[in-house]
């Protein structure tokens, strides 16, 4: 006997496909005759539930895993409170691991969570490296898997992220309206998606400004303060520059610290702005302008994806890109 | 039959109580042969492990929770990062519980914990009442329980605290010794042990100083920012105020941004000092003065106290406190 889908499956019981689907992931909202009047006429016509396995194991754990880069960061920490939101309404705990950048250490927890730990994974990826086979296991094991922010363009899953090119080439334009004839970017994972697209703004915007593109202006950083700041010291020692475009927060304040010990003005001198989820960005001497991104609604919005992924048969691919907002403050004006 | 202990099971077989203790556990890096023996013999003279069923459960989770009241936050993002780097080199998965200072939910996460989805806690509490007896039950199913930075005097467990009262009593000094004869203490949670020490020292400070104390400098703030920049720019319309004293971060930026808002000079007119974990505070407009907690090695620490629990079977009451340091900078200049 062939086996019938669950279409079919609600079809022959006059019932919708989310109740017939409900029926199997044991939801209480169902009442108990209904359930085993589906269940009976499921088994009598061989249905057999898409994810079954997942399921089972989703109503164990309730556990979903956070893989971020580190949590003592204004963006991964404000996205992991509206994650928590949204799990927490839903019932579910939270494991959180942190990578700290290292791709070794991602490699490790994903495979550690193919055991079922927990029921799904919403990830900002370390990007330290282009074999990403490894999550295809995920896919396997049906374990639902969100990007958010940092995410690897050949894994097909659901992702969260914010307008990076558009904001990047924003940015650049308001540097180069305030006076900026020579804007360094300084970027830390050109192989990353969000590396890239931030990178393309840049250098768009400065064709569409007719500013030529000088390639020391690109300056490549580390996950490491104490270098950034021996970087960065460099590129202003060594290189005309008036204008900085940080692509992410902690660039930003290493320009500071090199700012303040070189004793170049901001906005002065050299105009500052950057990628920042910081809060209190107002209060930084000068004041920073931000691109700000929606870091606690992008946690929202993957948490929300996540459960989706969870309750319904079908695999999600939504790909939702959320504004980034620039903010502007003393750094350059 | 009567029972023996530990102690005499480990005289009998002329081996360590911890050896003992570990083939109860299941420890891999115990020989297969001696493991044998120990259990034969202690079935023989009928040894019942102390926490046999939390030892049990301890195998299955090999999960750590972590209740703290917020994570977008400096010295609970820090800590957390200090927690992690030792349960990942134990082997060990984080779960993260957010209390937003509501004691319901931390009600509600404990209760929730008795169940074995964690091995052990670890948890900065929300204090906002005085019954702490549903933390009496973690005892009951032997799961460890430690406290760190905001603790219950009530509960006795093991705690990691820093000098509250020490450097709460120095930073007032400071404030007096740099010309401040109006000292404003802010506070959020008096009621708990940290809060009284806090505001302990900052009294007996004034006492020493020969200053008068004035009830209504000492502030009582919320955990709302928008609350709080009301509360405070009533203070300074009101009263007369030159230097400020702010128990937790969020009131020193809330002091701030009221500050400039009414164009009152830092430090000029009014000095602040604050307990602070900010990594950036040099870079604030104009640079706090911070009594900083050794956040990230407070959560090695309270990590460390749980993993003596869960390895050996007496319990674990150690006291550890650490010292904070004050980092002066041009808000109390």
């Amino acid at each position: 006997m062939g086996s019938i889908n669950i279409k079919e499956l609600a079809l022959q019981l006059n019932l919708s496909k989310s109740t017939v689907s409900r029926a199997f992931r044991g939801h209480s909202d169902i009442n108990m005759e209904t359930k085993e009047r589906i269940l009976k006429v499921a088994k009598e016509l061989n249905y057999q539930p898409n994810h079954h396995a997942s399921n089972l194991r989703a109503q164990k754990s309730k556990n979903i895993a956070i893989i971020v880069p580190q949590i003592a960061n204004n963006f991964f920490s404000q996205a992991i409170d509206g994650i928590e939101t949204v799990a927490r309404e839903k019932g579910y705990h939270l494991l959180i691991y942190l990578t700290a950048d290292h791709f070794e250490s991602e490699v490790a927890y994903v495979n550690d969570l193919y055991n079922g730990r927990a029921d799904g994974i919403i990830m900002s990826v370390s990007g330290e490296a282009n074999d990403h086979s490894y999550m295809n296991k995920l896919q396997e094991k049906h374990i639902p898997l969100v990007f958010f922010d940092r995410v690897y363009d050949d894994i097909h899953t659901a992702k969260v992220t914010t307008n990076d090119y558009g904001s990047s080439f924003e940015a650049t334009m308001h540097l180069v309206a305030a006076g900026c004839k020579n804007v360094a970017f300084l970027v830390t994972n050109k192989q990353l998606s969000i590396g890239k697209m931030r990178m393309q703004g840049y250098l768009d915007a400065l064709k569409h400004s007719g500013l030529p593109f000088r390639d020391e202006l690109i300056v490549d950083c580390s996950n490491d303060d104490t270098i950034n700041y021996g970087i960065l010291t460099n590129a202003f020692k060594t290189l005309t520059i008036d204008g900085i475009f940080a692509s992410v927060e902690r660039l930003a304040f290493a320009t500071y610290y090199v700012c303040h010990d070189l004793n170049i003005d901001i906005p002065g001198k050299v105009k500052v702005i950057s990628f920042s989820s910081l809060e209190i960005a107002s209060l930084l001497n000068p004041a920073l302008t931000t691109i700000t991104q929606p870091a606690y609604d992008m946690g929202v919005q993957a948490a929300t994806l996540l459960f989706k992924m969870l309750e319904q048969d079908d695999p999600v691919n939504d790909q939702v890109v959320l504004s980034s907002k620039i903010i502007t403050r003393s750094s350059t004006l």
